[in-house]
């Protein structure tokens, strides 16, 4: 099995480097369409999902080594108070969105999506994330890093704003990007393997 | 301020890494002694952490920039089923550990203590993790590459083991060694300042 990960972001690439998986990446500038006024979190991140893995494996399924080829591919939102946090525009967006989620809890959602042979298996995982108090010379300083500006909710829970959070309940590489334990057991499920061996 | 770390954990030097501090490490070959038997396992983690604080604060009160120093250490165990794990004897012993907790739940106490002029500020943070069912091969594989031996419980969180983990609840760099953001929290509380600016 040979697996390519279609996705920009480096997060990703760390959680599969992680558990000793070498990876190919292909990255395809797709505009996923979503209904985030119409979807629940969960149906959103995996049609975000769905899409992309779709593109990827619509660009590899003619390769010769197409029979050993297993796409992942995955979409992260953070969700708070009925509102999807996407990517801040800028710093004032980036203040204001982390001023919402002080002292409060929100929920990372990642849709994922994995095909084999062009079967598909996919799913979702969700966190709760409980953020302290923060404080304006807290956010402005994290702001300053320019940190959150490529982080959907405009912060990474693996950096500094790893001091915002209190508690999770979840898996906590879901909030980093991708539920690697969940894919793991979907993929054992549905194609008899998972993203390490032995299963 | 400077902060000394007095830890030989790799973990937490990378997790104080990851907040941009810029550490010294001082290890210091002391045997710590706790009362697995009649402590409970906040009691029995903030003692362990105590004594590694107090040793090393000893060890550096008499240098000429002792009134910056700020000295933090931390003691990390697993908890299951009323029983304390500690780092596996050999690989049969690493085996039984995860076979107990495979498909169960198990807590993550640390307890950590800080020494700012001879003033302490201490603490413990407890993170309950949730195991998959772990069929033997897994079990057999993940300890053949080394990973469980160093560790409490004979696992790490942050790597392939990271697929054993259904969902955890609370803070998740408690169970890689150091709940970083709980000890930023007790610092200000104690000292007026945490472990980075501005607070």
């Amino acid at each position: 099995m040979k697996l390519i990960l279609a996705s920009k972001s480096p997060r990703r690439r760390e959680i599969l480097g992680m558990l000793g998986l070498h990876i190919e990446i292909l990255t395809l500038d797709t505009a996923e369409e979503g209904d985030r006024e119409h979807c629940t979190p969960d149906a959103l991140v995996r049609s975000l999902a769905a899409q992309k893995v779709k593109a990827a494996w619509e660009n590899v399924k003619d390769r010769p080594d197409a029979e050993d080829l297993v796409v992942l591919s995955a979409d992260t939102i953070v969700y708070h108070n009925g509102r999807v946090l996407e990517k801040p525009k800028d710093h004032e967006d980036a203040r204001n969105m982390l001023h919402a989620l002080s002292g409060d809890q929100h929920q990372v959602y990642t849709g994922y999506a994995v095909v084999y042979r062009g079967k598909t298996a996919d799913g979702f995982s969700r966190t709760d994330v409980q953020f302290r108090e923060l404080s304006d010379a807290e956010i402005d300083a994290y702001v300053a890093t320019g940190d959150p500006m490529d982080k959907a909710g405009a912060y990474a829970a693996q950096g500094r704003a790893s001091l915002f959070v209190e508690k999770i309940e979840g898996d906590y590489f879901n909030v980093v990007g991708l539920p690697a334990s969940d894919i793991n057991v979907t993929m054992k499920k549905t194609f008899g393997f998972g993203l390490t061996e032995p299963d």
